[in-house]
């Protein structure tokens, strides 16, 4: 094999002449005339390879043995394509390569699927071949985009003063958050480690040891049920800065993402981003990750039909909840009764009890709610809804959460169905004034909405005891074409704050102690006013890759199930192996 | 607190006049003749800051009640400093802040040591108060240097053309190669996940997915018991190419050397490295990973012994070992009979039965074994070994094996007692031509020396039924002073070859399937010649920083037992969680 070596998909006309040596794949090979050609794929491209008896004619009795995914090594010359044989359709399409000399540097069979851009193989197949499903062209552009992204992100923060920095994988475990992956210790009987979910206290610790500005491309796992959008690992892009504000983190945000979407996307992001406080969201988007790439917002009616004699509405807005529509403008002739139950069925999914509708013919507005609403009513409707002919309006009338989350939902469905999204925009936004706490009902206590060491707003703080459900964090999520695309806060720096945080959490000293003991020690050292963020890797890569597939974007990714079809992990281990561990299977295991 | 900030390090004369925001921690706090100087550390330095009821009574009784490690942000003027109290052992100490304003942005109390560039702290506290012990200089600057190192290597291997690229931490264990950290899944009732010892077969696939030219600092695992030199998580520059040369990747890792070295240490490194087989590298140095910044080689004097009469000697040689000696020069005043009986000891550790020794004195030997020595002999000895007046000239006479490691550790401990080591020396050294396969008498099988997947050298492959103890890999490790530094090979990339090579390790078809199906399956399908090298990452920081304790250069190391003074990690977690896992504890892990 020799070390000189072209790069295949970057031979063009002004290459003419050279004497050229490539080595890759077999892309396609067609005899015709007495004359085989080859097109030859590596990472640059595919040329055409053109073996010819006049030139070769040992040449041309290896190329009759070559199949698809050979790996062949090739010396020839680049000569120009005749004018009847140029491919406007390939980059390299001007040119060929007469061959010379070929060496089959390795054979392959068969594969169970062709390396084409597109493909309709089953999931399972590509990932269990996931080394010819990575050969595709749309994979490897995908992959070289994210190297290109990280080295971005990271030029950029090295600019920043940021230091790259490496936490622990082999971390304690924390019950606060999500399931943690846990790793038995051999030495430690009994005892485990856990794989780290992100690295929040270290990352803070780290601004306790007064590194100042920290980052990593930090691999995190959860142990959670998956679905499309998920992986059990998954990478961050972890950033934690000492003495900077929320406006200052903002701000040096903003700038990364501006330095990314155009070295990466050539497109030109317009500063200051968007800004939404988490309740204008949920109010006008039904969703605390708004796509606003489109319109067709949420609309509250609540007073304009609270007394309007319509028990629905009536009671939904007197028990406390609202009613809010949504104006589908020009879709009452694409939506039949058919349709709409469907959508009503829709809503269900997020507990609504139902979806009244109306159409608006002319000026009139149909349907079978309008015979419970007043003349008034209706016109106040038409107008605060901007409805015109042809619109289809609908409505939920429920609890808050309810409202937001139902519409929120079917305003998306919606807009898929119509074709609303303009998939070439990419809208960032900044949705802030996050609560500080959720209540789960079947547990009875307050969670923390980010993690325990977020930073309440100091005007809220009085409230942590009388209503902690009003207590808003400083707090600001980044949200790009409706996915959370990271967040981040500012953290507790204080003592008693922190242990006014757990305390609210219902933690007793003890377990604050047990648990985050190293924080709270931390905290008495001169711990500096600290904040960052965190933004989600493989997601950034997926909507910049223009895919909708998570797995597209990760190059060995687990199924729904957790496995990894290509190497079959998870696999069983020796007796002997958990013997050293200390643990034996539960005959659950054993089913 | 403000959005301004200035650097309290990079403050110097030509900053006089201008007005500055400090935020940092108190280095020192001084009172003297009514005033109050504060020393403000930050990441980029140390400044003076100067308190005078003149300019400002409220700043001064602020600053009475900071001490050391508080968190304060402090404005103020940089004033030139008196003549006489210009600090030249500061790199600020030509100027002063004068405060206008102090903030106390934390508090701190007394930490358990000082934050001191040297210390004598134990390293338990050292680690449990790690956030503490990060605030000593000589640990910023290690991991300032561990960053800046990071850049300088994917700078280069970004302009080689290399990608970046995540493999999965969540994958299969292969009982081949160390112990494995495992992770039990939830979903897959009795299967584990293992922790990856290195990303090997993934970055194969990489490979066999046309990617070419791929690199990670890729974090590894090993639950093996642990040395000063062995952490249980470890990070590695993880290289592979395809279609390169073993020339090719040797020439490429001593060009990205050479730049770190430029970049990092300001030295000019000359290429081509020097190389050794493994053989001259073990007959010379003893150690397949010799040090050699100080000669003091091993010289083989069996033919000249062998028929001496000294039975020791001649016997060693008859049944098929050898005799080497070390010439320790001008030691032989050094070294009494009790130090001797000491160094004695000490081979025994290696195995050896025993130390002879002479001493030169003027032209003649002396010594207890000198009488079983004749003139011819002796004369011959002092030839071959350079013996001089006042050399101590030490010999061992054993097993081949034994020679060497004895007599190799025997030099390392000669040269660090007698200072013969030059610690401001870098010396890279390529070591090739490694034995393939290591024969493991308990076990009565051979084992890969590095790995299963390691290409033999092609002229050897005959041996592999043979002789398999004889066949050379297409293997290289890069040595820097006495450290393997790192390693890598060309890679199997031939079904039959591989075959071949599992047979030779004892696998059954039945055993290389069930483990290695994926892989064997892959080299079917087009696969090209690939292989790349690994460079241990945290110990290549420990040289650059000139630290001998690789957990230094480690944020947040574990302890020899694996576990974090800090966060108290390993730890027990409930029941609960072992049974979703469908885990018991055995009693064993209860005692």
């Amino acid at each position: 094999m020799s070390s000189k070596r072209d790069k295949a998909g970057s031979l063009r006309k002004e290459h003419v002449g050279q004497q050229v040596v490539l080595k890759g794949w077999v892309q396609k090979r067609r005899d015709l005339g007495g004359l085989i050609f080859i097109d030859i794929r590596d990472r640059s491209g595919i040329v055409q390879v053109v073996f010819n008896p006049a030139h070769s004619e040992e040449a041309l009795q290896t190329a009759e043995q070559v199949r698809s995914e050979f790996v062949l090594e090739i010396s020839g010359e680049v000569v120009e394509r005749e004018a009847a044989t140029i491919n406007p359709k390939m980059e390299t399409g001007e040119i060929e390569v007469l061959a010379k000399g070929i060496t089959i540097l390795n054979e392959a069979k068969n594969p169970p699927f062709q390396i084409l851009d597109q493909t309709d193989v089953a999931e399972d197949l590509r990932l269990k071949y996931r080394y010819l499903d990575l050969r595709r062209d749309p994979m490897q552009k995908t992959f070289i985009l994210r190297h290109n992204t990280t080295q971005v992100i990271r030029n950029f923060l090295n600019e920043e003063g940021f230091l790259e920095m490496e936490t622990p994988m082999l971390t304690k475990s924390t019950p606060e958050g999500a399931r943690d992956y846990l790793v038995p210790s051999r030495v430690h009987p009994g005892e485990f480690y856990a794989l780290p979910q992100s690295p929040q206290l270290f990352k803070q610790m780290l601004m306790m040891s007064g590194f100042e500005k920290y980052y990593q491309f930090a691999r995190c796992f959860r142990d959670e049920d998956l679905r499309a959008d998920r992986q059990p690992e998954f990478t961050q892009i972890d950033i934690e800065t000492s003495f900077m504000t929320k406006e200052d983190i903002m701000e040096m945000t903003e700038r990364m993402m501006k330095k990314m979407m155009k070295d990466i996307k050539g497109i030109d992001l317009e500063l200051p981003l968007k800004r939404m406080t988490y309740q204008e969201a949920m109010e006008r988007f039904g969703s605390d990750k708004p796509d606003t790439r489109f319109g067709l917002e949420l609309i509250n009616v609540s007073d304009t039909v609270k007394a309007s004699g319509f028990k629905v509405f009536d009671s939904a807005v007197e028990s406390g909840g609202k009613v809010s529509a949504l104006n589908v403008k020009g879709a009452a002739n694409q939506y039949s009764r058919k349709d709409i139950d469907q959508l009503t069925e829709f809503v269900k999914i997020y507990g609504a009890k139902g979806l009244a509708w109306l159409k608006v013919e002319g000026e009139e507005l149909k349907g079978p709610i309008v015979k419970f609403l007043s003349e008034d009513v209706t016109k106040e409707l038409t107008q605060k809804l901007g409805a015109e002919d042809g619109d289809l309006l609908v409505f939920v009338a429920d609890k808050v959460s309810v409202v937001h989350e139902s519409l929120g939902a079917l305003r998306l469905k919606l807009a898929k169905e119509l074709h609303l999204i303009d998939e070439s925009k990419f809208h960032f936004l900044w949705v802030t004034d996050w609560p500080l706490l959720e209540y789960d009902e079947e547990l009875g206590r307050y969670f923390a909405a980010h993690h325990p060491f977020t930073m309440p707003e100091l005007s809220d703080v009085d409230k942590l005891e009388s209503n902690p459900g009003e207590v808003r964090a400083q707090a600001y999520d980044l949200v790009l074409n409706g996915y959370e695309l990271g967040g981040g806060s500012l953290r507790i720096y204080q003592k008693e704050m922190q242990e006014k945080m757990f305390q609210t959490l219902g933690f007793t000293k003890e377990e604050a102690t047990e648990q985050f003991g190293f924080l709270l020690d931390a905290l008495e050292y001169g711990t500096p006013p600290h904040g960052g963020i965190a933004l989600g890797f493989d997601r950034m890569v997926m909507l910049l890759a223009g895919r909708s597939n998570l797995r597209d974007t990760i190059l060995f990714p687990k199924t729904a199930s957790a496995s990894d079809p290509l190497t079959d992990a998870p696999g069983v281990v020796d007796e002997a192996q958990l013997k050293e561990l200390h643990l034996a299977l539960r005959p659950s295991a054993k089913d």
